[in-house]
């Protein structure tokens, strides 16, 4: 897809707490705007890890992880998602990055996409599990020991890495990220529809 | 003023870049409520050196903290309020406080905590100097000169120490801040909507 002025990349990890909800309201809020969207996962180890943190900063600053859980919880009630804990927190969202890269480049990327948020934060389930991501892709009727085995190819390790990279130089520093055709950065899942207004101006 | 169930309490310090637009933004938005707020001022300082923080977490993580300053900026913009980066950053607020204490308890506090913040982020102001402090207090109609030297009574000093312990309590870890009677905390400008929600319920 050319990224037209009305063009929003979606930067995401799957590990990112309030990127759930993003990912959910996304796709309508879009939709109503006109707005075409990029999926563009990424790993924020690597970025956290230049700021000195070697897990989620919600780990690390125990009052602000207990509060996060908290305004998750009631951001979900809002929007009627389903929320459960997962434990770990975070996970390791190597592979779970990796099969979006192939599936965004097919027709059933952002499905899965969600899906795999839907298992992580609505069910509570382990996404570093490759058996939750063979079911995930089970459900979504694709072949998943064929998508597995293409995930750990050294093409598809590389788009990650280059992805992690691009985002590092957009100045990009958590997820959910928005950033618009001029270059705009928003951050947040309270900045979708800020984002989205913008590309649309 | 009695703590009732449609009571939110609002703590903030002076030297939070998005405590600005939420002080501009609170009184209306709590009077269409029908939501009595209580302003408490308190000092991120002592809560951020907790963390291991020694200055402000938008300097200690610049990739972060560029995106804080374009985007208040853009909520500024929005909100038509004036925007200017006040240098140095943060600023030191402990005597800008102290005397939002003695305001609170009179009749003029309220509007001194509005014009502390326009002087330090609409025009970008040291609200350190005691100048700029005294120059809002006249304009206020106040006795610069007997509240400022108030301001520095031992009462007053430990009227701010403990204000600062309680915030510590209520798990309070950035401003602005907003607790509800049923003790539910909202953190961020961006969660003003959602306290007032909560506790007009």
């Amino acid at each position: 897809m050319p990224m037209t002025t009305r063009t929003v990349d979606f930067w995401f990890e799957f590990g990112s707490t309030y990127s759930y909800p993003a990912a959910m309201r996304l796709a309508p809020l879009a939709k109503a705007g006109s707005i075409a969207v990029r999926w563009r996962p990424f790993m924020l180890g690597p970025i956290f890890s230049d700021q000195g943190w070697d897990t989620s900063p919600f780990n690390l600053y125990p009052a602000k992880g207990r509060n996060m859980w908290r305004d998750l919880e009631r951001i979900c009630l809002a929007l009627n998602l389903p929320f459960t804990r997962p434990n770990p927190f975070p996970q390791n969202t190597l592979h779970a990055a990796r099969v979006a890269l192939i599936g965004l480049a097919e027709s059933w990327g952002e499905d899965y996409c969600r899906a795999i948020y839907c298992a992580e934060f609505g069910e509570g389930r382990s996404v570093e599990n490759e058996e939750t991501i063979a079911n995930v892709l089970q459900d979504l009727r694709q072949d998943a020991r064929a998508v597995l085995q293409r995930a750990r190819s050294d093409e598809i390790k590389a788009q990650l890495r280059a992805q992690t990279e691009e985002a590092r130089k957009l100045d990009i520093f958590g997820s959910p990220s928005f950033v618009t055709a001029d270059g705009e950065l928003f951050w947040g899942n309270d900045r979708l529809e800020a984002a989205l207004n913008w590309a649309g101006r």
